[in-house]
């Protein structure tokens, strides 16, 4: 079965999170993405919890790839990347703006050697810019994007990160999207083009439907907090944390008579949605102290018999095991001869007729060289001769 | 100029945020995406703050479409829906499971109307399990994908929410993307598809890679909290919250310089990248207190030419003025003859040769309606009769 970019060669030339998961979506549904690494290989690699030689950081950013390490500094070894970016659609890079060029690889002359190649470019900042030529991290792009700002602590103001690479992940599926849609283009026209991608955009982009929103009318700006999510809906039960939201007037009413307390339908302070809204503090008050008296389980099946949006929260160990994430067959394992056992999502879109799936594990460094180089025409006694002279790396070296 | 989806047409069925945003992303970039709700307005039309008649939320999450108010239910609305369904080249639709099968215009109808179509289907929980016909919201979906498991605060253990609908937006932007992938493929094969897509296999597809990737090995878990952001990385100045980290021996050398205590890299619970991952809370401590000496301004002057990676930390409205945000002109203001000069994101990816562009502003209810049935062939005297019997609302009514 193949995915729908089946027949798409992408070559992969980034590193550490943005690029990466961009490529892996494109590699689950089809498309051949080969990692291209120095010798040394990438740092995410080195980043992270390893087992049997392969850390969980590249695993789950690089899996459906094939690997090839292959010294770009060296003549040979330029030469064999020219050969194979005659041979490709799209060329992803997410280095430092400037740095492509002066690797002999800018867009003028990877479009030379392939005309309709799709070249894409990541950066953090864009390519212009007092932040241009500045390193990123994730909580650079949180700051300066106003995430920092909407995860601010309601009651001292101060701002705060969200504990996860938010900047990083979305800027990927977004960059999966572009080259998509510039792929499809060109199917069309038949021709390529440049698409460029930088993390501060896509985060301002990504955040300001409810985020930023409120700020949308210039000279009748509103204080951006009122479009966000009221509350922080976590709740304790008697043995767990749950979440539950009553918003219409009916769910309202089932959460009472979930709760026994039937006389809150006639208190005044939580009769109306409008009343209910002005009274925030005291509902959540009211709702945390009855919530607390319920075990979890028996609370969770009243709720929803009652039609009270709600769910458990889970940690990420319980989640293995939770009803929906089985029913939905959202975690595979894997075996694999080197790795063992390994559990990944699925990807998250289904496509009945060409369905996207995970192809294989994330590759060895340079697993692949042999491979690749047969296909452009290199024979064994040259793979050999790259290998022992180092411009080719790991496992192919 | 023109996007790289024109002359797709996509029929919208959607409401609330990950549909509508999905598609939005389709019509920035050219495609002719028509909204459809009943008489009345979708929900969005009401929620948040309105202006000129037009809520902030809608605004930003149905801009660049075409809006066609249709009343489904009457035998003459849906007649105007199937001829319009047999011109479209896409189809998305988030009602709850067997909701879209009820209204006629399931997949199999649709299909034999428009047999290449791309049939959409995005929910919260997906079509089966024990959550499959619960409503969802948001947090419901924080709560089980273990994004608040993520973001729980260290001390206590207890989780949090994220300030901002997080598994809403990223199902948008993962759904944009797969249908632009069902589009490629349907360009080469002839063939459409049925796209199904949930937003909780999204958010624990999106959350894995370093959020739960120490999870990925069977039997040899690790804490998943072990490959999270380390340290909530804001700082205070004297006037104002930033962000710096020092991760490499040549940042933390920086670092050292800019806040003037060389001393510091002679102490041996810094001393090398090891050591000071031992030592997190004292640099921590150190640190800040010798950030909280300096104003802001000079402070990060001094760090990035120290090449220390470092942001002011923004608030939503200082971001508006970003020297950064303004190089890379991130916001627009556009001069809509009824919303007055709205501020709006541009689409974040730019694409060389068919720029993706905001077309036009969010559409006020049925603005479209005449045009678009003049489209399909009915006459102003139909449209008129239609407008009056309250087959068509809104503006067109």
């Amino acid at each position: 079965m193949s995915g729908p970019l089946t027949g798409i060669r992408v070559l992969d030339l980034t590193t550490i999170v943005s690029g990466p998961l961009a490529t892996m979506i494109l590699a689950d549904q089809g498309a051949d993405v080969i990692k291209i690494e120095p010798p040394q290989g990438e740092q995410l690699r080195r980043m992270g919890i390893s087992h049997n030689g392969m850390t969980t950081s590249f695993l789950s950013a690089n899996r459906s790839k094939r690997s090839l390490s292959v010294d770009l500094k060296s003549a040979a070894g330029l030469e064999i990347m020219r050969k194979l970016v005659a041979t490709a659609d799209v060329l992803v890079q997410n280095f430092r703006p400037g740095t492509i060029e002066r690797m002999g690889l800018g867009e003028a002359e990877v479009r030379a050697l392939r005309p309709d190649i799709v070249f894409v470019s990541i950066s953090g900042f864009g390519e212009r810019g007092p932040y241009a030529d500045r390193r990123v991290y994730d909580p650079v792009i949180q700051a300066l994007s106003g995430l920092a700002d909407i995860q601010a602590d309601r009651d001292t103001g101060r701002p705060r990160m969200v504990r996860t690479i938010i900047p990083d992940k979305t800027t990927a599926v977004t960059a999966a999207q572009a080259i998509t849609a510039a792929l499809f283009a060109r199917e069309r026209s038949g021709e390529g083009q440049h698409v460029r991608l930088a993390m501060l955009d896509t985060m301002v982009a990504y955040l300001w439907p409810e985020g930023m929103s409120a700020l949308s009318y210039v000279g009748h700006e509103a204080d951006p907090a009122r479009g966000q999510m009221g509350l922080d809906l976590v709740y304790e039960t008697q043995d767990h944390y749950i979440t539950a939201g009553a918003v219409s007037d009916a769910e309202w009413a089932g959460m009472c008579r979930a709760l026994e307390r039937p006389d809150l339908l006639e208190d005044e302070r939580f009769r109306t949605s409008e009343a209910r809204s002005r009274h925030v503090p005291e509902r959540r008050a009211v709702t945390s102290e009855e919530i607390a008296r319920w075990p979890s389980a028996e609370l969770l099946r009243r709720f929803a018999a009652e039609g009270v949006p709600c769910a458990p929260v889970l940690t990420r160990v319980e989640l293995l095991d939770n009803e929906q994430v089985r029913a939905n067959e959202i975690l595979e394992v894997h075996d694999d001869p080197r790795l063992g056992r390994v559990r990944q999502p699925r990807p998250a879109a289904r496509f009945d007729r060409t369905p996207a799936a995970i192809q294989r594990m994330a590759p060895f460094l340079g697993a692949d060289n042999a491979a690749i180089l047969g296909e452009l025409g290199y024979s064994r006694a040259e793979i050999a001769v790259f290998a022992r002279e180092g411009v080719l790396g790991g496992e192919g070296a």
